[in-house]
């Protein structure tokens, strides 16, 4: 007993010992956003609380896009700063009946898809052959979609489809072709050349997406 | 018009040419668990379908443990092929009123919880200093659990909790620290020697738990 | 001088010695390419010349195929089994005057283009914002695209274009935007919901292409 | 002769040139204590001498702490910042008779073991099927224990043990299980809850080791 | 008609939403060569225009060094801050008749060179066995020398060589064997001992490369 | 009591369902060295014991070469085929009182030296500025050398000197200048022509370590 009231004095040394040469030991990285990124990820903020690792911006239906009847939330290193370093993050989507996450790609990580409500109809572009790899997957279902290359979403039911997705990335990125080729000031005729659309088709997209030129 | 006629024919050897070519390139590589793993992950299997990517297993509840009340069911790399080098795996928690996952680790990857019913209070211990980080998360909020660092999770609410878990691994492990210490043939005394546990306390587990020693 | 004539045998053993010990140094590993891949490459050979670090493939112009009016010759691991695992590779386009390499992304690795011959006009579009980065390039000059972000070249000069590349991936990918849309069996309909494009144009670029569906 | 004395000046402007185009070259990284941390290291020092690639600080035997009969003396990049960035750092074990560094995993890396004195008893517990890999080291020996996985040593011989320690990390981190069970603020019962120890054996620890709650 | 001028409208919050929450995606990293290095490259820079992925230093030939008859240009990161992060770079070789690029490696990366003009003998040399693997290379032909091994280059025609050279690291580095033992202050009795040479080669080349001691 | 006696009962589904679905968990990849390597490492053994994780082959004084006095014990995967894929190796160095071992540098690992008996110089050489940082050593002092850069140790003491070495690789390669230019077939006029050394010189050293040509 005399050794249990003892120790803790003992072990007092100990402790401050490794704690102040520890003190620097990296467990996680939560990113501070006021520094510049680095190619790794956001230099650490120096006091973090529990709530850093902690994220409830997915819990409702995201903001409905009109066009595409969809919304798309992300929770990657720009919202929810503790995946920083971690090699990981997420997303919520939300397809109203009708509704397309539209065919695009996350140039830095492959992303898993959970569907939790609904059907949702999914596929995804290999590069070199060109094959299509696509599934209607339903509430419990799992698909993998590969670094890089080019997938879409849509509703296939009758109802709201929600799903969580995750990807191997803090910062996976999200290129919507769409967007990529009628959402800026990028000639027509450029866009004409280097994907042989017509140019009433282009001028209509443009128009559609807010694009110039 | 006429173009549009000749230019497939054109294509043809266009076609062949790169699809020959590229043949060997690597979009994926869905694992071929016949062949022995490597550092990177298993070889890839030459033949490949959708269903590859899809994974149904996490659509139902998991088999409930009695003992903690609650179902890890994972869909790691030995379950769902398809993530085979991608970074990523998934898992579903099924934990029930009372229910737990008892302190474990990851040694692999990082661990994203998306809680999609009832309430999980979670935490985890950093390194070093070891402070703890807990929050008691709710349906739709997410938590991120650093790589290697001991965490749980438990049903602090009235009803059934379901999670879905996404890792920053295709093959994160699960190190149960009870499991570790308990469930095999680690003599009793060395147990008590690393952990200054109670001789009853070991035995008792190792009882509970199916060690032997 | 005796020393001099002594040293080679006693060096003898010195010299089996580490050469048996370490005979297993991985210094390279040249693709057997007769193996699986896996995520970090393919098996190394076990007999190897300098001809396996070695090609000649990107010596002469490539051959032109006549929609595009232009050449894409890759010498990555598939054609050029001595870069397998060294995270590099090359190609080689040709651009004949109103040529171009169509929009397209390299999933897995960056490109470094240099421009040897004639005048390209080149682009990249970045994710998030949409926006374009375009230069004119030169003989001489060098441009940097970003891992898996949309880019195109084409002449913009009145002579053949040619350009040396590299990548940042001994097998980068190629994924060709109207290739993945159109030279394959997704159907119609699918192709249309997911990108917006009117039902002739896709039919068009399909029938063009060489897809169905 | 000439050629010998006029080189030098000729190679003044090729030195001159690398030199200043190449002065941003990274052999190295040395640590920027002063600064903060990234994902992948701390930002590098201007300016650099020798003596950042050295420590002295294991040459002498580690202050043991009287709990364990051990000591535990960290080289890593907190301690000595040459090793930031370089894949790799250090630690001193000294064990005394009856000494033990208790379970423990290392977050971060890999560890191998060169026993230089005494005797030790070191084992790991793999994931998954828990499996024990135990062996008892003399002086000479190496082992290795692989990243995340729980591991301990202790003195089996009848003198003082010391050990030098490589990880395959500049900051592996250290998490002492029975630390972060009961060297904080983690409430007993929920200690309780994830790890099926009772309440007098929790309580009776986290008074040896300085908890509370 | 309506839908086509509604459209952009609606358009505004779906974009206004994306551009906010994902305006810390990272795409690239631009070097923003005023901030210290970190191990995994520069802090990014916060505004980029087209010209930071474009690099015009490698268009014309290089500073001939007399001595060498040759001159190495880089296009690394700290002179083409646009590859920070995306683990590419590149350089320029001028080889005059009877130039050569001295025995070498870059400890940082592989080299991929292209020979654009004339004929050039290049060869590497394996670890381990001391294997050495040559070529000699002509217009069009490309040879890789893998990561951190002794490697060279020289004219082997009758006209001028140039080759543009591709690395897998955006800063390579570049050691040349005998600047490293010659051009600086390493004692000539230490260069010696580490080497085997003689004393008079040693102070002769140590004179001709501007080295001391 | 009853609860003792039932939950090894209850808990045997539990833990037949996870080994059997947690089977092809990677906490480690023992190299099976009869297959061919990758550039990950080797694929992983199927059958391990505490033995792969344990090597005695460093316990003892290495074989020592009469030429630098010397010898280089490696334990890498090679060796010690528990390392694969963990990130780290380790050698042994045994330097007679004049022994040195020679300018040499490891390809693929950063080295972390620990002297346990005896004095030795030790130095490397940064690229680019050439920069020579070096420091004496006793025993109980540790030094880092960065991955691929040149760098030497010699006996600066009276009496042996041992020193033991981990690398941040599983298989970090040996490259020793001497022996990569002199002891093999290498022709004397290429040498000459790379290095700039005297005919003379490279002659003598050719015959001394060995080479022809």
């Amino acid at each position: 007993m005399a050794r249990t009231v003892l120790l803790p004095v003992l072990l007092l040394s100990f402790f401050l010992l490794p704690l102040a040469s520890l003190a620097l030991t990296q467990d996680f990285c939560v990113a501070d956003l006021t520094c510049s990124d680095t190619p790794a990820g956001y230099p650490c903020k120096s006091s973090v609380t529990a709530n850093d690792f902690y994220y409830h911006g997915l819990a409702g239906q995201g903001k409905i896009n009109p066009l595409i009847k969809a919304a798309v939330t992300p929770a990657f290193v720009g919202q929810f700063p503790g995946v920083n370093g971690l090699g990981i993050s997420a997303a919520r989507l939300d397809i109203e009946v009708g509704g397309v996450v539209p065919l695009h790609t996350h140039p830095a990580g492959s992303e898993l898809l959970f569907v939790t409500q609904g059907t949702v109809a999914a596929g995804f572009i290999s590069s070199g052959s060109n094959t299509v790899y696509t599934k209607t997957l339903y509430a419990g279902d799992i698909m993998v979609f590969p670094q890089g290359l080019l997938h879409y979403q849509y509703n296939a039911g009758t109802g709201p489809a929600v799903g969580l997705v995750a990807f191997s990335s803090s910062n996976p990125g999200l290129q919507i072709t769409d967007f990529a080729l009628f959402a800026n000031n990028l000639p027509s005729a450029v866009v004409e050349k280097v994907t042989f659309l017509d140019d009433a088709q282009v001028k209509k997209l443009k128009s559609v997406l807010g694009g110039s030129g």
